[in-house]
Order: structure tokens, then sequence, then C-alpha cells
């Protein structure tokens, strides 16, 4: 039976691969890719590599990756589907891999650490944040999500919200979120080209602040205690204070 | 100046390790490890091994494992402290590095692929789950985490949940959840090990539900979806419908 490799690429640094995703890469005859995924890794890739082109929060175009992952699948003896972070988290890995398993193909998941899992900040802490939610600030159809749900979170992640982030700043301060509540972009995580960009909830949502996408967007007090750590990528020690 | 590597070991399957992770673990002079880190994982280890005895929910244990970081940081030219999953979900990582830089130890964290992205569900899906949380049935102080901001959400994750899985599961269909909600409890994903559980919200309320400690109790509409699949460990296939 005819394999598709569902594959996390991590969020960006090749030493955050996982062992399997390395091997599956360095091994595998064909490989579709994100355009996201960072160059360092997909110089790993000794097969055939095809870009399928996806860009941040865009759609309409899955139904042609569907499409192309059916046809490698027939024709080669297995293939890896690899996408940024990991497959399961806003990667719209559910519907390949439902899509897939509809024609016959045997999926096989290869998890990943998610872009949302690198900011440097812990997305638990005690007396803080008992948990965390992650959001998209883009619909698969284009549409602006329904944040009420995810209001109230203690550690609220946004991906793919950069475009919009002022009027998710602005409905997250209406849904009952202080204005001046902290928050963290960090752009480019685990890479050499890593930022970090801090700001209220409010001056993002007055239009105030530059981000480049994308970005992973951290809303909640973590950002205000983990603040006080200067943070070279992945790397922490205690700033003057 | 002394370094402390917090490493996330994955959620199980040693091929699930970052290249990072296992190079760490290949060299480390010495690595302070929690027990619920895969046996195969610590075999790994090549320099002293000690562990710090922490199991799923413990409290009080926090301040001792602070002491022997700092002791083992201060005696070798750097530590691995290896926590199961991701160090920043639900782990008191943030604790630790915080601890740590307070004491002038450098702290690296190398994130790692967190148990809630392996048990072979897709988080978010087209046109049922937008996002998704986290929680913890389990308070760092031993207590009951308050849900409410956690109840709407479309696919809610808990983690160290078993125990109090049918008080949670009461306290979510009181605050608003269908009883009739599809749920699932993955248990040791990606070992040889691995089981699963799927259950009705108000089948776990009213005690009907027998599942072991540790577990990751995935609870939406993504369950009902993906029951269609049948998985092996981390692989699909379209069940017969």
């Amino acid at each position: 039976m005819a394999k598709v490799y569902l594959v996390g690429a991590g969020p960006g640094d090749p030493d955050l691969l996982t062992l399997k995703a390395y091997r599956l890469l360095r091994e595998a005859p064909v490989v579709l890719y994100d355009r996201l995924v960072d160059g360092r890794i997909l110089s790993l890739i000794t097969g055939k590599k095809v870009d399928v082109g996806k860009r941040e929060g865009e759609s309409g175009k899955q139904e042609t990756i569907h499409r192309l992952l059916l046809h490698y699948a027939r024709a080669f003896p297995y293939v890896v589907r690899l996408k940024g972070g990991d497959p399961f988290v806003l990667g719209r890995g559910g519907e390949e891999a439902l899509f897939l398993a509809t024609h016959g193909i045997e999926v096989e998941v290869v998890p990943g650490v998610s872009s949302i899992l690198a900011t440097g900040l812990p997305l638990t802490h005690r007396g803080l944040s008992s948990g965390f939610a992650v959001v998209s600030g883009v619909l698969e159809d284009g549409g602006y999500p329904d944040l009420r749900a995810f209001a109230q979170v203690p550690t609220l992640v946004v991906l793919m919200g950069v475009k919009r982030r002022a009027w998710i700043a602005k409905e997250l301060i209406r849904l009952g979120r202080r204005p001046d509540e902290p928050t963290l972009f960090v752009m480019e995580a685990t890479t050499p080209r890593e930022s970090r960009v801090p700001a209220t909830l409010e001056d993002v949502a007055e239009g105030k602040v530059e981000v480049a996408a994308p970005a992973v967007w951290v809303i909640g007090k973590v950002v205000e205690v983990f603040g006080i750590l200067q943070k070279t990528p992945q790397a922490w020690a205690l700033a003057e204070v």
C-alpha cells in the first residue's frame, strides 16, 4: 500500500528536527514541502523536492496539494509531506490525512516541535497560568475567527495573526482582556534571524506596533514575568532589573 | 558561567527526540530526570543519571529539585535537566529557569514534542476546531483548576487529569459542554504500550470509564471525525465504516 509520512519540520532550527524526521528527510525519494519551512532543513533533502507553495494563511490551494500528494503517493514507494512546526497544529494536516486515508493511502504522522513551543516563554506558570490556548487569526476559508471561547484563557497564543493583529487585539479587549496586558511577538524563533517585539494589547489595537509576518504572538502575564529575563536565542540569563 | 540545558524528552518514542536533545543526552556529564521519562530514552544517557523522582501531579518536591539543580550546576561543566514532553507545557520549566537565572546560572531551553501533539488526533480541523486549549487537572499546589476560561474551547486537552476525570467532566458539562461530546484518553502514546479509551463526557462524569494515569485526554469533535480512522501507533488507515 502506498504511504505518506506527514512530518513536522519543527520551528526552524534543523537541530530541532526529531531523529525520525531527520532520517526521513535524508532518505525519502520525494518530499512535498510548504514555503515556510527553513532553507537549512530543505537542504537536508536528498530526493526530489516539490514546493507545494503554501504560505501563511493561504487558502484555496489545499485541493491542489491533495491532488499532488495522491499523484506522488502513487508514483513513489513512499512520500514525505513536510509541514512547518507540527503537522496537527493549524497545519491542515488532519485534512490531508483524511483525504489520503479515504483514497487508500496509509498515513503515518511524525509529530514535530510546534512553533508555539519555541518562543522561550513558558506557556504555563505557577500562579499565573494553569493552561493556554492556541488560535489562528485566519480560518481555512480566509474568514475571521470567533474569539469568544478563547478570550479568557490566561495565556493565549495567536498564530497567523500578524496581518489582523489590530482587529484581534481590539476584539480581545472588547471581550474583556485588559488593554495594558503584556504581549510578545516572536519572529523566526530558533533561527539566526530571531527577533522579538513586546507590546501591550492596547498599543497593538491602536495600530502602533510594527511586526513582520510570520510571528508567534503570545498574550498574557507570562510575558511580563519572563520579560525580566534577557533572551538570546533559546538562552536565558537575568537582565539588570 | 554554569549552564543548565532544560530539555524536552518528547512523548516517549526515542525517535521523537530532537537531534539536539539526543546529542545532549549522549554527551552530558550529568542528567537530572523525572520518573515519567521513557526507559529507552534514559538508556541513551552516558553520564551520571539523577532521578529527581517527580511523578504526575506531584507537588511539594519542586524546591528539592531546585536545590539539586543548583548543586549539580555548580559541580559539573554543564547539566541537562530532562523533562517529559516539552519543558514549558505544564512542566514547571518556567519555575526552574527563573530559579536558576536568579542564581546566576545560564539556562538554555531545548523544546520538545509535547505529549499533546502525539495523540494521533489533529487539534485543529477545518469547520470543527479553529483552535485548542491545554489545561492541567492539578494545580502546582495540588488544587483544582478553574475551568471556566477553558470550557468553551472547541478542542480541549487535559493533562494530569486522570484521577479527577469525573470531577472535570461534571464541571465541563455544568459549564455548558454537551454530555454526549466525544472524548478520547490516550495512554503511553508513541510507545509499544500505547492504548486508547474513547468515552463520552457523560460516561466519564458518571464514573463509568476506567483509565490508568498518565493519559492525554482530548475532548471535542475532532475525536468523532478521527474515530473513523483506525490507528496503529502513529499510523492511520480507513476503518470499515
